[in-house]
């Protein structure tokens, strides 16, 4: 498979909404995708693939979703639903535990941090597209949640810009089988150059080494 | 519902791609739709929903994909599973029947044409967005095709701008239902404001005279 | 003039970059431009503009440019030249005086705070575009440093993006006067509706009241 | 001089606006920018760039304002002062021999032109970035009209978006000698990486081929 031949200095890992509310144990969302996460080993493989990328010195750039905060939506005169869903919920409360990113997939130093996201996309409305310019990335590994919300409108906009894009199908999750298939199967195989298992992407990023 | 309450100045419809490729017997892309569309009633909605738009006085846009050229892609380093699809398929080929909209669907004068979309957003590298400001649009009413591809990603693109949406669902079409339920049942309800029948919609777009 | 009356719920007041290292004396960059902004009053003329807006009930937004922190640039493979004098400069430290908005121009409840820029234009790769529309924003007034860089940069993106713009001439200062009068008198005019002075724009926003 | 080091794969070179109403005799705008363009020896040193390029093989890329159609703007609420100017000179006008590209300068084969523009930045609302992307260019020569407008935006644009920009400063022209000293002298330092004569360019671009 073409795409799965990673030039070191062309990709990067992006992390999508790893906080600790998805994905640990007490996160406001966890109850909800937990079902999904652990039939489909989300975290185990999102750790996996992060280590593999780390050990090959590929770019890894996280695309955080906007932390809740009192006031952020009271004055606006047009809002989607799934941000009157965030306001409701006060997912990843900024200043809270939930708000912060699960422990084993922290930053270390050199990582790039995106601004914030109002919406789904990593890209929209955010610092994201010019980071990766910066940095000459033009292909992107995309691990991470919920998978036909914020991981799917990535990559969509993703393939707008100009990024070829693999995405690990078993490090991500979501609310239900049911939309996890409408991302994975209906939706992404026209954006993502690659859906693969992390097997298939960690075998792919090791053999960088050997470029 | 609040959100079905149209203020003129303020809502436009928005066409997403037409064309005769798509939606007209003879169209490359018909036989694959024809019979989702035809179960969906698509092209007499998307008529009914045009007419009343039309009669309310509402901004009418397109956002039209790009028409197939020879030479578009052959120079790219990096290209989109759906680009490569379009580039075999001559989808909406310029020049060509299977590139013009719709005889019936076609363009007034007044009416607003994007510049053409290269992947399925009618937003991506698009002057849409500038021509909306332009003229004070904040709400859009979406009808087109195919509901999985270009009508979710118009519509992502939308909420992450700013817009709010109201799709109608019965004036799409798609390759198979279960796409069509991917966007419209999984998907579209997390960024569409209202997910509405051509029915529910006209009512409201014919109440537009009364404000 | 037209464009001098302003429709209070289409219209934002735009504060960029109002850092200490910008405006207060003791401030990095203060040194270089105060004999400009002296001359043309800038701080006193900004306050009032401010102070103006509030009390007309304006919408008040911040466009802060990207504060300092060790490590940003390092690994870029493409830098602007004004990237890297931020770079040597540390300008607008984080977690410095200097890269906190002067005292008097501090942010109140309600006010949004666009994320910060990496360039010069307050729109590029931020949420300012978007976070003025779910506003219902289209028309901005335009305040701020430095004339030449962030400001035309600004009210170029702007106007590239839909708005219509008023600039404050007397409330804006730059390193010299041939550097000011390049941004306000050869290139903002093909860009802002109106370029005025704080007098004149007071005047049209204490109008506001009686509309 | 670092940045005049280019790499062919990460090269292109951008021409801006080479319409015959700006360059041509009999032009709408040369009567009023030609004693400058004269003086700069503008025309012959597009001509010489733009060979030069093409003997190098380097992508050619066309940023293009928009075209003048009947209708365009009176639908709009919202206006720049640059456009209500473009309404009234109807600058470019689609089908006529002034909205056409200068002869000796035409597009071949091979070439990207990118969308209209309906302001001065070749990106704004236009593919010209994800065009750029899809070649994997990340650096960019520009030469074309006019110097404080669109030569101008596009360069600050390009920098925000994450390129790397050469300006041929004699390869340009403006309607006075202070509008293009403006944008050569006061502004586009901040955001071209080199600022260069044709000579210079021609230098750099001819030792492409010996890489």
């Amino acid at each position: 498979m073409a795409t799965l031949t990673f030039e070191k200095e062309l990709t990067a890992l992006l992390l999508v909404d790893p906080y600790n509310d998805f994905i640990s144990e007490g996160g406001k969302i966890w109850g909800h995708i937990k079902g999904v996460a652990e039939a489909n080993n989300c975290v185990p493989n999102m750790l996996r693939t992060l280590g593999a990328a780390r050990k090959a010195g590929l770019h890894v750039f996280y695309a955080m979703h906007h932390r809740y905060r009192p006031g952020d939506y009271e004055s606006w005169n047009y809002i989607a639903p799934i941000q009157k869903a965030a306001m409701k919920s006060k997912a990843f409360e900024y200043g809270t535990w939930g708000g912060e990113i699960r422990a084993e997939l922290a930053t270390q130093p050199g990582d790039i941090v995106a601004q914030e996201h109002w919406g789904s996309s990593g890209f929209a409305n955010t610092d994201l597209d010019v980071l990766l310019k910066r940095h000459g990335v033009h292909r992107l590994i995309v691990i991470g949640l919920i998978a036909h919300t914020c991981v799917e409108s990535t990559v969509r906009f993703a393939a707008e810009l100009g990024y070829e894009v693999t995405v690990v199908k078993d490090a991500t999750a979501d609310y239900s089988h049911e939309f996890m298939h409408a991302a994975l199967v209906a939706n992404l195989p026209s954006y993502a150059n690659a859906v693969v298992t992390t097997d298939e992407v960690m075998e792919s990023i090791s053999s960088i080494h050997n470029l």
